[in-house]
């Protein structure tokens, strides 16, 4: 039609190529959330397993994701660094993933907090934002997960020292000021008996959702399939890397699975282990 | 701590000021979520409704959005131009609508899907387009109805020849190649008796939303509250225009409602009775 | 050449359309420059007319650019908000009109500073700052004009106080901190015998640079060619507004000028006598 | 001023960190100019060496530029990855460089040029492209130094068949069409007599510009200042890397050079030599 020319001013956003792209959600006013529905303090693990549970469908849908973190109510999701989703397009890539994982984290609340009704729409804001290395990365999760770590003990004594030391919030945050690390260990074990690093990985550490390819050997013996994977089981296609100089460009299927931990990201165990999260 | 610095990398990214914003949502692959969930063809008044209402939800939280269009998959919501919302962060305000349209869209289904259960998370993608004038802004919503009923006059004989007429998609398609308007109105009476101007405004015209405030006449008399207004009524505070040259900034609270219907926007009618909607 | 992907990293950069471009360019520390090169104090005649000789080489090559406003070592040049220059592209845009204003400057320095050979090369910054409204845009040029008033004002009392006054630069900043304007038109008067507005027009207004059409009634006039206008003669293409709605494009040439003037745009008589400058 | 909020519309256009940035500069119609001021064909010695000239002047200007690279009319600029230049502003950077290198330009035609006097005004455009790893930076001056080979074989033998073979530019295009590098090297030599590889480097690999470090070794000998090195010699800021991580952030003054060479940049030797380069 005439008016048809209003397109024009849709502008084009291409993300930088041969850089990681990062999508970070967070919860909106999860704050208030938590309250209304009678989250755990300071951790529910419920309402974790249900933004493990969304996050594991972003990756599910989305095969350049090879690397997600997640804690409190936020995720971080690491694309590949080749990635050519949706041409690298910004707004598209960031609303895409933040709308699935919305549809997902309703969809599936009831799984996770049967006796607890969704009251209202819970929404996220999301974020993409790009690092140009793999040392950056690394930082970037290395920054998250030391967040995850500082947060949890401060609200692991913090809540203890409400709910168990019967304090105000207000005397507590007294409490709590100006103490290192070691006091807040040292003062939930003496008081509480917490042994703070016999809590729940997950707590500690954060969820970690990582893309692992499954064996070739594996699927090769005796000629059969690959006996299935429970859930996380699912089959990708990974473009070989459309370096500017590889010669051929087949498509190689690769069986990958999402596997969940709780493990330490910040050394260099876990990214030694697998070399294709940055490798291309 | 150490790793703080990967902040950094996350740059500004304000829209320009005194410019109309357009977020524009988009169902993804909703050609196979409407086959799945059997929509009616080739309009399904209930997923409609649906949509509307998660609009509404959107246009509840954000009373800075002064009208929005909706047909098929798809919605538009036009924010005032003098709108500050999250200091017009484009990233923030995309993802955070988008994710409270999907929310919305999932959380409300069964209200309107009662004996369709969803199957799988539907999800939206999101764009926000500037629009410098009004006229363009007019243009805009021109081109988005005009689109409503091109497309609903071309499905509604599609799927008249194909439900009613026993042809096969090919043969409808072909039936339908190079038919102009005229024509296709046409075919719907002698061979269907339908009279295309007599289908619901809901289909032919889309749906509009828009906030109205309500009088204040009405709400001073006899120094009564106003009385209630049914599911639409909310009250939100619109802060005088921000213009640089007023004097004074105060706050003043108007009692607005969002009213649906299925009018038209091309002509002028519906914008001179509401100068409201593109004046600051 | 195998490397050729590389230019795949140049990302698009276009320009809202329907929006107005204001470029402004600056000069790299004139500071110095002017120190370097004795300029006269505050205002030298001879190097703001180097200025308005660049600007109209620029709006001499750049049929787009409809207004230009100067003062110090600065320039703004206005283009018609329909202009499609390089696609709207903004560092093609910016960088060719930052340089070729730049290589006027340097080119033509000697014809206005012919006694003072040019040390060093001079350099300028430049940027574009889109404007969707023409209310802002004669609010940018206000800011301007208002701006040369008053730093100029500031200037002439400034160095009055230290060439005439001989008060060292330390005594002349601090007679001057704190007063108002009509205090500083009283002690030009008073102590110097300066009355403010006898002053050059071009040093209290600034530089305005506008194209206007040549009546096409001269042009006709039997038959004859329209008699050569002085130096700022020239013949452009303007391309009918581009409007989505026009059915028409042929391509109308008029005949322009350049005129110089060091008059009031705060007010309305300018623009009232110029409706083109803001029309498409 | 109360017109002062126009500033607001300046939106900020921060680089992404730890990124290469590169700059390329090209003559804005230099078929034109070149014609117009006789150029010789196919490359003009002189006019080259202007181009490292006003090349020179920009490295002399930016210490943050450690390599540039120039050919025909255009000149490519490195900055190192850890720049912070107007804190990265994408505008600032682009028009203060593209301006600088016009206005040497132009201020230093006449040294190289002198008999050809200039007859008007010459620019450049300009634009910043990001490049995330040495992989993409070593190809992108690969892909100039390449363009440099390719286009000078062909204008090599293209002008000698028309200035030395009689032919017509069409003829010469024609006999040219199709063939490969070794048939042109063949027709150069068999024709002409022309040994491709013994021309001069400058035409053949293009202009290297690169920031040396002076040894610190020489500098210190018996506690006298090192001798001062020709024109290029320079004193510059090399401010520590900035890397998150360092604890000390202390300026080390380094005595560097630009040294002009004509050399092989697409090999892995040039880079080997000055690991500096893309260090940090
Ligand atoms: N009780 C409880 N609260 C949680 C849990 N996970 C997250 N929250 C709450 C604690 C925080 O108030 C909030 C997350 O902090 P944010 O900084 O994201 O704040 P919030 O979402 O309220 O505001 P925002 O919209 O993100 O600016 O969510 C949980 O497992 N249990
Ligand atoms: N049967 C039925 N289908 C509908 C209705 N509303 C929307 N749809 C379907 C028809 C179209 O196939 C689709 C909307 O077209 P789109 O161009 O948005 O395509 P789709 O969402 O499949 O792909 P996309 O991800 O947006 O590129 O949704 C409805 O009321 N009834
Ligand atoms: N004496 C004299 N100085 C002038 C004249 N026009 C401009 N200037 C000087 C006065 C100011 O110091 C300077 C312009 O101020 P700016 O704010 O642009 O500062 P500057 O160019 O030094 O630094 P910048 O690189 O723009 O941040 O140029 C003139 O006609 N006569
Ligand atoms: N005769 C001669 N011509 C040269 C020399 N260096 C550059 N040129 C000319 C040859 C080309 O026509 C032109 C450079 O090609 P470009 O692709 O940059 O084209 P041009 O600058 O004309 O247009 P542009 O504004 O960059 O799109 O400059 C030289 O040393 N001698
Ligand atoms: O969400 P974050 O952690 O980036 O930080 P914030 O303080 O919530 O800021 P915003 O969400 O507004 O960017
Ligand atoms: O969604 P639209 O109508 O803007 O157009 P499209 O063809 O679906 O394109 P995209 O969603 O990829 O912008
Ligand atoms: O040049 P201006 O007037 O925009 O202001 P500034 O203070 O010089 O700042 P910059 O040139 O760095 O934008
Ligand atoms: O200048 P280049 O080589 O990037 O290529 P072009 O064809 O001249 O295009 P433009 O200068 O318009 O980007
Ligand atoms: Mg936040
Ligand atoms: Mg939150
Ligand atoms: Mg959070
Ligand atoms: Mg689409
Ligand atoms: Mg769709
Ligand atoms: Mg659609
Ligand atoms: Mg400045
Ligand atoms: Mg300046
Ligand atoms: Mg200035
Ligand atoms: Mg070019
Ligand atoms: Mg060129
Ligand atoms: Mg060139």
């Amino acid at each position: 039609s005439k008016f048809a020319y209003v397109r024009n001013f849709e502008l084009p956003d291409p993300l930088l190529p041969g850089t990681f792209m990062i999508l970070r959600i967070d919860g909106h006013a999860f704050h208030r959330l938590s309250e209304e529905h009678n989250f755990a303090k300071p951790n529910d693990e419920r309402a974790l397993q249900l933004m493990d549970h969304a996050a594991r469908d972003v990756m599910t849908e989305f095969k350049d994701i090879v690397l997600a973190f997640g804690e409190s109510d936020e995720y971080s999701f690491l694309f590949r660094k080749s990635s050519t989703l949706y041409n690298r397009r910004e707004a598209k890539i960031l609303t895409t993933v933040t709308s699935l994982f919305t549809s997902s984290y309703v969809f599936n609340w009831s799984k996770y907090l049967s006796d607890t009704p969704l009251k209202y729409c819970p929404s996220f804001d999301g974020r993409i934002v790009l690092y140009p290395s793999t040392t950056v990365v690394r930082d970037y999760f290395s920054w998250r997960q030391a967040d995850t770590h500082i947060n949890n003990l401060y609200n692991t004594l913090f809540w203890a020292l409400v709910l168990k030391g019967g304090q105000t919030t207000t005397q507590a945050h007294a409490v709590l000021r100006g103490t290192v690390s070691s006091q807040k260990h040292e003062m939930l074990f003496s008081r509480f008996g917490i042994n703070y690093n016999e809590l729940a990985a997950r707590f500690r550490k954060g969820s970690v959702l990582v893309r692992e390819e499954v064996s070739t050997e594996t699927e090769g013996v005796d000629g059969l399939e690959a006996t299935p994977l429970p859930v996380s089981e699912e089959v990708s296609e990974v473009v070989s890397s459309g370096a500017p100089r590889k010669a051929s460009k087949k498509k190689v299927r690769v069986r990958t699975t999402i596997e969940l931990c709780h493990c330490d990201i910040i050394g260099d165990e876990f990214w030694n282990a697998r070399p294709n999260i940055l490798a291309d």
